[in-house]
């Protein structure tokens, strides 16, 4: 709280986090590349997850728990996704460890090796899908709609708080459909259940669309993904549903009988967003001065800090602070009355500030007197006097509003940073001045797009769900038959 | 389904197993010692978890994460610690895998072998200790109460089904204080939390206790317990709260500046309870036919099952019970109408009962004609016809009975299970011909209670809080003085 945070304008990076670690939200362990979850930045994550999860039961899934280790056989049965995912990851070899001969330590014991290695899980893929196939014997066991919270480890080498971190928190869906057109139901629904959490209750606007071939997920035969963009004018994958075709279920030998008798492999999907989301929530809508939070995820919605010099007129502030605590309570609005003796008003303005909370009510001796307060809102800094009297009614409206404001704003940037373009010289002029998506026909290949990351830095991100149909052209490089595809730098 | 469960009183072990895997609660995995928590058992699980945290919450503390990984070194900070928990742990020593030369696997890379292996969390003590010493510098930062909901691992080597697997899911809270007395409050406040949860919730009675010397917490001056006993007479620890003095902090260097500006070492407590608490429910109320689940925990709290030969009686039948289950949700009781039309309602009623719903609505045409309904409830296997004018009331008050009734046979069971013994013959006696606890003096030293663990396979649950102040006597083995203490064989 000694000085302010850096500019975004300045170092968004910096800025970045600087804000992750001032507002409590994460910080480094002494593990690289794993991070410490703050009860702030925690409280945020488990809002997340109550609505997701409720989202999810909805949809009539059930959770369940798969084994964190995975035998490293399992990862080479899906051919591709070995690739994908077998190289970076934390490799288990011994179960014990025992005193060093000196008597100071522990070193591990070579005589407890283990007979295959055990993988920490990137993804759970292999490991529920051999559990699948004792469950799924006839079309009646179909379909399996499961999901897990979990923590899942991935060894990066360059890694930042939430966006990139070797171990990090998500959920995994995991389905098994008797039929194709099903799973790939199952695949869109989920890309859509992550579009309205993250437009409803992040107030993040997304582009939903699919990955071209080569960014797909390892083992999938399409991922449907929803794509954000940052104030930066870097793009962020926010989640992705895959639809899985019958992969896995080969790779595993998950068969089922069909109503007619037939013996057939299973389709699956598989599903998730991780904790990258709390990212690109602090990166969507704050501001210089510290987080801006969605009303819906904010674990404090409303702080009231009392102005007061003597005991007394703390006291006579108190008696009218329960009062509006208990309305505001009545409403579902999560209060916090901040009266602390240790700080004075200026401080604590700026720390709820930094913490994002959406609304802010002071009162003081005169307020009481008057029977108003002043009321101030995060996402604009704007403040207003109101009457006491309905003051629960009032915030409530005031946080649908900021809730909206901040959704509106984000989209208006987003749509005024969607460029089209006609010519690879204007895509690259784009890129550099202007940043953002940019929108260009591309021929699908591999060849092109990795042409285009190195010369651009900027990666294919979707073909937007919506210009499904109509949108084809000559490629920007080649000059074959192309799709229009979003391309932006990404997070 | 095919054939009933073993019985409890021919093989209560094998009754266990069969019973977890039958009710669909858990199964074991490919990775030895792990398990796989199916949806079913995992619904369970989920409704303890949702009562505990908002107990948690309700005593002021916060949800936080901390890294699965912890560098081996900190294992062996604090000296009894490192005794008690470093040594059947799996190990981390590599971070990448690279493709075999056949190329059709992986192997690990040696290239990637890490500088200092990393273990999967036992507990996380030290972990979280490294961190509070950054959090923590003045009186003004205490108390921190913290808790995390996380999958720990040990490398057990017998395990079974959620009494003792490789890997669990617990949740551990850590909290700091400035006093000794503080942290004492907090542990003694938790286990008072856990014992409330177990009989107000689980139905389940414990004896709250604190443990003898040697069966201590790792680095732990007081470990208090709660002791639950099974229908085979086994003894249960079901859930610990640790006053863990200044021990980790001094490994840890945590300091504190006190309001008087002297640096003070801080003081903590640990408490967790695990999937653990699955393996007591289950065993606690269970029968011959299936799990008897207490209602409070149950995930389906109410079945209905249609009885009915034509297809225009199902209709009438499911027009009635769209009425009932709309009544009974809105007294947020959760109700499941089984109309598969797959199953005859004699399959249905055996899998209901298998599975531990509390309550079982059976309606045919009669019934519908007469504006009744055949109530069953699981725990005495009573039936009894009911107007179904009200049938939502009726419900909701059987849902209590079968709570209370469930603790009640479970506490009578247990009250006559607890034998107070005045010699060691006689204490071998109880436990060979009647089982449960037996109460005893005891000097409290480690080789007294070794012997009678060689001996007699009992060990030492705990010192009875309640008992505190009054119960000294002569040790039955080595008539030095001691204390009385509840021995019981335990799982
Ligand atoms: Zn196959
Ligand atoms: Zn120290």
């Amino acid at each position: 709280m000694s000085k302010g945070l850096p500019k975004r304008s300045e170092d968004y990076s910096l800025w970045y986090n600087e804000l992750v670690k001032r507002a409590d939200l994460a910080e480094n362990s002494a593990v690289r590349g794993c991070m410490v979850i703050k009860p702030y930045g925690f409280a945020i994550w488990e809002k997340m997850q109550a609505v997701l999860d409720k989202m999810f039961k909805d949809t009539g899934h059930s959770n369940a728990y798969f084994p964190l280790l995975i035998p490293k056989s399992y990862l080479s049965k899906e051919a591709d996704h070995v690739e994908g995912f077998a190289k970076e990851c934390a490799v288990v070899t011994h179960y014990r460890l025992k005193n060093n001969d000196a008597g100071d330590g522990v070193v591990v014991d070579p005589a407890a090796k283990l007979e295959e290695e055990l993988i920490i899980r990137p993804t759970s893929e292999t490991v529920i899908w051999s559990t699948y196939k004792n469950w799924i014997q006839s079309y009646r066991d179909l379909p399996v709609l499961v999901n897990q919270w979990a923590n899942v480890m991935r060894w990066e080498m360059r890694t930042r708080l939430f966006l990139r971190t070797a171990e990090f928190l998500w959920q995994e869906g995991h389905t098994a459909h008797a039929t194709k057109m099903e799973a790939i139901e199952e695949a869109e629904q989920m890309h859509e259940v992550y579009a309205r959490f993250a437009e409803d209750f992040m107030a993040m606007p997304v582009v939903k669309g699919t990955k071209s071939e080569s960014e797909r997920f390892a083992g999938a035969l399409e991922t449907y993904t929803i794509e954000a963009l940052m104030q930066d004018g870097k793009a962020l994958q926010a989640g992705t549903s895959h639809f899985l075709g019958q992969n896995f279920a080969k790779a595993f030998d998950v068969k089922f009988q069909s109503k007619e008798g037939k013996l057939e492999h299973v389709w699956g999907t598989s599903w998730g967003v991780s904790t990258r989301l709390m990212g690109a929530l602090i990166m969507a809508h704050s501001d210089d001065e510290g987080l801006v939070l969605p009303p819906k995820l904010a674990p404090i919605q409303v702080v009231i800090v009392p102005i007061y010099r003597k005991e007394e007129e703390l006291e006579a502030i108190s008696d009218k602070v329960k009062e509006i605590k208990a309305a505001l309570l009545k409403r579902g609005i999560s209060v916090k009355f901040d009266n602390r003796d240790t700080f004075k008003p200026g401080f604590k303005f700026a720390e709820w500030e930094l913490k994002g909370v959406p609304v802010r009510l002071a009162m003081g001796p005169r307020d009481l007197a008057n029977g108003t307060v002043e009321v101030a809102r995060r996402d604009t800094k704007e403040k207003n006097t109101y009457a006491l009297e309905g003051i629960d009614a009032t915030v409530e409206q005031l946080l649908e509003e900021i809730q909206n404001n901040i959704f509106t704003k984000a989209l208006t940037y987003r749509d005024e940073h969607i460029t089209e373009v006609s010519s690879y010289e204007e895509f690259k002029k784009v890129l550099e001045d202007k940043g953002g998506f940019v929108a260009a026909y591309f021929d699908g290949t591999k060849a092109t797009e990795d042409k285009i990351q190195d010369e651009t830095k900027a990666s294919t991100r979707c073909f937007p769900v919506d210009w499904k149909d109509s949108e084809e052209g000559p490629c920007m490089i080649t000059g074959k038959p192309g799709k229009k595809y979003l391309f932006a730098k990404a997070y």
